[in-house]
Formats: structure tokens, sequence, C-alpha cells
């Protein structure tokens, strides 16, 4: 008899000072993810920035994805532009070559847009399909990391390049799959125990609990956790160690 | 008894365009050389124009370079910034990282520094190796254009990279081999029987006829034309006709 | 008895614009105009533009206006972008200060938003009153150029700033006063001796002739024309005669 | 017999944060001194930073003066740029301007040029020039701050704008009145008690102790303190004291 062992994939947004300007604590969040999102100087990030956090990654062997964003360091890549599709598609191949050429191997682990353009693209189908002909401009086989059930899968399904399913611990779903809008008093959760325990459970379940009880199907392929601050740290930490507990292994998608 | 027949390159700066402005006679110019440096969204240039652009010089048929230059729209890169080495070298590198994503082949032909970051680095090792490091961590065989002489070339002989000496035949030289500085009254030769007739020598004797008089030898791989005008396509139109009557073949470095 | 001539302001755009990149026609729709919207480098234009644009103006004597829009230079200006009230406000108070500071007398006579800002203001109201906050915040006397009858003239009101209403005399009207969209059929007009014939019934009339043939009333007190190109020029020049045989007085408002 | 207190003002940097980016220790600084040199988003700064800034200025009752810089936020203006003279000046009535637009009075208190563009200026009496036309352009009357015997105070008196001289306690001086540079060892001052000794003293005698142990005279109006970080706040609070108990009154120039 033989067991299988579950996986999953831990990723965080990195790279994200500019300049004079430092945020983050990529060097502790490097050490509790499986793979990271590199700003790649359009939201934030500059070239040297970003020649600092893939050698980083590259030392800590693991995933290094192209995070591309809105061309707004003011707005840090979170205000929604009204660009046409190929003015995406174009940014995004610019942005994905761009970071990839900080690399030794050339080849970037995955692409997982930014801020505003991930959340406007999680519901806009032709959004979504702009940043997939974009990824697929440089390369067939580069997966789309996506929020989980949205027009990001749906759009790299249509296109027909790999991608990967990203779940939220740290948010509430709607009985359709979508989050609960920022807007809603229910939208985050914030205790770390709470937060292991639902990412466990969605990792067994293939599943998500949605605020009205029902059981949502949601393929399970990367989890995506935060930085920022150590509250932040402090639930990646708890979620790693609940899922060694769990038998449930941290590993690059 | 066999007989050589003698080649040259003619690169020219294309893509210049920016968003709403339209600078350049890209469709003419496009037709009249055998390479091309296209600007990489920091000097000029925005994805949408790359993506273009990189599509011409395909369909054309020639060879595609980056044309890295300082990040300054306003000023055209034709202003000199204090960056450090490093800042310089990941600078090149993501601009030749993006150019190089929106090939079919994701392989450029040549790299050449843009305006100041050229003229500078014609004379300051420091910077002209900074340059070709960043050539360099992309792809150790992707060769600089580099002013013939210069310590562009020096430095890309240091690192190890290939190199194309270029030349320029609306240019006097002195006698140490260095373009006569714009600011001096006979820098530059505006008529292109002269500038034809110039540029054969050039390739037959590898040297160059100083003001002075002198003959200074010039190894001559790639003669730099421009299409800003009408005056300029003028120019090349007649240096091309003048080759194919002397015999000498307009083919890529 | 004493006859009141009819009088009205015709502006247009310039300054557009930037570092080595040149567009408009500024020298030529100078003269024909009585006022002008001096881009202030946020979507086009830059400093040194702006010092040479409010000099011609200024020796021209004809009304010189702020005219600022999205940070966003390779859109020019005409991409929506999301951002807050207070955002919205201090980007408008920003450009409005810049440009002011050219000027000899510093004191700026209108303001006219560019691009998307002016078209999303027209139907977002909120959008409109932080417009509004900002000019106000410069000047409480500084006049706003809006569109007829659109969000742009209520906010003014409620905020208590001068404004005057704009019209379109190359541009078809909705019953309810708004502009027919570009993307229909009927959109725009073309034949200068239509758009003349057009302008000055508005201007006699106070009011425009739908596309359902409904009279609709408007306040006139200022036309946009365009100087891009020579029909553009042809259509102003027109329009300008046929002002003045009508007895309508071209004068800045 | 009258006693005429002696009186100096303390000025510092202030607003550099810039979108989502926060950087100094603005609302511990501002009751430190009597003066602000404000960013004005080229360099450091935006719009809404700007607004916040200077609301806290005019709460805290200080003087309010703009900070312009080069337009190098990646470099954070400590990048030498090679503009030209009429670039500088127009760039300088730029942001000057636009930075009295979120005054209440419109007036600013002064302007000082930020990091590169000051330490260039201070050496090179042509970039001086060109910084003291840009200022005049917006306001005659609008005084420089500038190091004290350097180009920037010779060019303010050429062209006949106020001026104060400003003052480093955390520097060594050159016998010729210029800063020890950087790269050499002796160049900063760290000891807080030596600092606050120093600048007493420069302030009573109007003079500096050159490193060679000459006299060197100089006009003490302002002194350049920092907020960056704990160890500078602690330099100006102890300095603050030290000038309190000599009975040297810390007032707005």
């Amino acid at each position: 008899m033989e067991l299988k062992m579950l996986k999953i994939d831990l990723n965080s947004d990195l790279g994200e000072s500019f300049g004079h300007y430092s945020i983050g604590n990529d060097g502790e969040i490097i050490n509790l993810v499986t793979s990271v999102n590199i700003a790649c100087g359009f939201h934030a990030g500059d070239p040297d920035v970003m020649a600092q956090t893939v050698r980083k990654a590259e030392a800590a062997g693991i995933g290094i994805g192209a995070h591309p964003g809105y061309s707004d360091l003011q707005g840090f890549g979170r205000r929604r532009m009204n660009l046409s599709q190929t003015e995406v598609q174009h940014m995004v191949t610019y942005q994905v070559g761009a970071l990839a050429a900080f690399t030794k191997s050339k080849k970037l682990h995955h692409v997982k847009p930014h801020g505003a353009l991930y959340n406007a693209a999680a519901q806009d189908h032709d959004l979504a399909l702009a940043i997939c002909r974009g990824i697929q401009a440089v390369d067939a086989e580069l997966p789309l990391y996506g929020l989980a059930n949205s027009e990001l899968i749906t759009a790299a399904k249509e296109i027909g390049i790999p991608y990967a399913q990203e779940i939220f611990g740290d948010r509430n779903y709607e009985a359709d799959g979508t989050l609960v809008a920022r807007s809603k008093p229910n939208a985050v959760i914030t205790d770390p125990l709470q937060i292991a325990k639902r990412v466990i459970r969605m990792i067994e379940d293939q599943a998500v609990v949605a605020i009205n009880g029902e059981k949502v199907p949601l393929k399970t392929d990367s989890v995506c956790v935060h930085g920022d601050n150590q509250s932040a740290l402090a639930i990646v930490k708890n979620l790693r160690a609940a899922l060694e507990k769990e038998g449930i292994e941290a590993v690059t998608f």
C-alpha cells in the first residue's frame, strides 16, 4: 500500500523595495516560502532590487516568479488603469523578460500578476487573456499563478498555458468561489490558528467552506502568504509548523 | 584563385517612438540596413513600440539589437547620469532582457548602448566594463556594438564577450582614433557622396584618414547610419548604392 | 436702442510636446484661439515645453489655462486611472501650481482637466468635486472649464468656484445634453461648414439640436477646437471667419 | 547698554516619503526645527505627501521651503545629471510652483536645492545661477538656502535674490571653507556633544576652525540637521538644548 503525501506551494511577494526606499521583510519571508513573486520595476522594484532579490531566491533554492503590475509606482500597482488588451499583453511580456534576464537559468518558475492587475483580471476575461498572451509570448511553458476558480484560470486554460490555482488562507469566500470583498466586515481572517486550520482543510478537501456554510470545490496548488510585518510573519511561521505536523509537504509547485 | 568579397554591416537606431509620440522613419530605414538597435523603454520606446518594431525587424530578416540607455525619457538618454557601475550593469541587463522577450527566438543579435551612455562609456573604462557585464549576465555570447578603438571595445575584450567595432561615415576622426567633438566646426560631414567614398575607403583600408592627414588603423565591422529625416535617408540610400557598385556586400554582422 | 454683440471664447490644448518629442501645431493654433490649455508634465509637456508655451501665449495675449491630467505619459492621459478623490485633488493642485509658476502674473485664466480625467469627471460627481477642490486649493477665483451641463459644472457650482461651459462643434449631442459616444457612427462631425454653422447656432440659441431632433438648452461660454493637423486647423480658420461674418466676437472668457 | 540675543535657524529635509513608501521621522523632527525643506515630487515626495507635509509644517508654524531635486526617484536625487542651464532653471521653477500651491499663503519661506543638485551647484557657478534664476522666476523675494561661502551664495548675490548661508555641524571643513569630502576619513562628526559645541562656536564666531586649524570666516544663518534615524534625532535634541543653555534663540530665518 502506497501513501501519497499531500503537498502545497507557499508563495509570497518579494523585492518591492525601490531605490532609497525599503519595504518588506524579504530576508525572513524567503526562508518560509517555496516560491516568490518578484516585482519587475513597474509598480515596485528596480533593476538593482531585482538583481539582489533574484540572487537571494536562487540561494534559497525556491521558485522564482515574475510579479508584473501596472506602471504606477505612486499607487504601488493598486489602482486600476484602463489599458487596452494589447497594452496589457506587451506590458506583461516586457516585465517578465526583464526579470528573467537576472536569473542564472534565464527561465522563470511562474508569473503572478500584481495588485489591481490581478484583482481586475480575476473577474475580467479579456484582461486575463491579455495577461496570459503576454506570458505565452515569452515562454509557452511558463505557468500563471491565478486566483482559484477565477477568470485568470479560465484564460490560461483557453490559451493553453500551464497554471497554478492560488488560495488565500486569510480571506473568506463567497458561495460562488470568489473572495468576500474587502469592503465587507468579514472579508479578512487574522487569527493564525484559524488560518492554519483553514488552509489545511482546503488542501485536504480541495474545497472551501463559504460564508453561507456551503462547501465550494477549489483546486489548491499554492497558498499566498505575506511578509509585510511581524504579525504576517507569525501567520506564515504558524502555518508552516501546522502543515508539517499534519504531514503536508511544503514544496515548490 | 579565390576572391573574397568585402562585407559590411549597416546599423541604425529604431523604435524610438513613445506612446502618443511618433518619431523616426522606421518603415523606410528598416529596408536599408542589416541590423537595428531598438530602444528599450528607458530613454525612448515603450512595450507596444518594442513589440511592433521587433515584428518589423523580424519580417525584414535583419539583426535585432537592444539599445539600452539612461532612464531619462525627457532627455532622450542624451544627458549623462552619474550612476554606479552596479546600477549601470543592472540597468543594461533589465533592458536587454525586456527587449529579448519580444523576439521569436528569445535571442538578440547584439547590444549597442545609446546616447550619453554610449559616448561616456567610449571614454570611461569602468562604465564600459559595467555595460559589458550587464550584457554578459544575460547572454555571454551576445555581441556588443561599440565605437571602434574605444574603451567599449577594450572592455568587451577584457570581459571576454564578442564585439563589433562601429564606424561613423559622417564624422571626422582625430589622430588618436576618437571622433572629433561635435563642438568643433569640422566634426560632421554632410555630403552623401563624400560619406559613401569615406566609408568605402574605411572598409577597404580598415583605417581612417584623421583630420591631421594621418592614417589611423580602424577595424570596421559596422557602419552607424541614421533615418531621422529625408536627408539622413538620402545618405543611407546613396551609401548602399555605392557599396553595391564597389562590390561590398551589406550583410548582418 | 443698444445692440449687444454676441461673444465666444475659443480654447485649444497646447504644449503637448515632451522632451525630444514634438507634436501639435502650437505656432498656428495659438493665433486662432482666445484661450489655451497647457499640459502640465503629467500626461504631456515638461518644464521646458511649459516655459516656452506660456511665453508664446503671453506674447499672444490670450487666456492661459492649466490642463492637468493623469500621470500617464505613455497613455497621453487618455487611460482612466482609479484614483481616490484625495489623490485627484492633490494631483490637480500640483499641476496647476507648477504651470502658474511659469506665468508672469502667477495667475492663471482657467483650469481644464485633460483626456480621461475630463471625460470621467463629466459623468462622475465625486471625481468632478475632487478636481474642483484641487483648483480651489490654489485659487478660489480660478475658473474651471467643463463640458456644458456635465457633472464638472454641477461640482463647480456646488463648491462655489467660477466656471465656463464648454461646447464641441464637431460632436453630436444626445437628448440629455451629453455627447454621442465616439463608439457610435454619428459621434463626430467633420465638415468645416457644418461645424461653423452648428457653433453659431449654439451660441445664438444657447441650445443644441440633439440627434433625435430635440432642442437641448446649453450654456455656451467656450468652444473647444483642435490644432493637431491641417484639417483641424482648417476647421478653426473657417469657424473664426464664420463667426466674424456673423458678428460674433471671439474673446477670452 | 543693549544685549542682542544671538539667533539661528535650524532646517531639515521633510516629506521624502513616496506613495506606499515611507521614510523619515517627520513627526518628530518637525518639532525640533524652525524651517523645513519639502521634497517636490522629482527625487522624492508626491502630491499627497506634499499636501500632508505642508499641513503639518503650517500647524507647527515653521518656515516652509521647497526642496527641488533632479528627476530621479530611483537615485533619490543623489546622482548628478548633466542638464543644461535652461533645463535646470525650468525644473526648479516647476517644483517650487508645485509646492507653493499646497500652502495656505501661496508664499514659500525659502528654496533649498536637494542632493546632487545642491552639491554640484555649490561648486558650479553656472548651475548655481540656473537654480537662482529658476527661483527668481517664481518670486524675486524668495530666499535661497545654500552652503555658506559656496557658488550658490555667489550666484544669489549676482542675480540679486535673498539668501541664507547654511552650515553643517556634523561635517569638517577645509581651509578654503568647503566641506571635507565624504570620501575622506575625517569628513563626518558623529558625537552629539562635539556637534553642539561646534555649532555654537560657529554661530558666536561666524567662523569655523578648519581641519588644518585655521579659522575660516563663515556666515551662519541656518544649520542643516537630519531626522533620518534615532541617532540623528538625538543630535538635534542635544543641539537644541545646548543652544537654549547658551542663550542662542532658534528662530526661523
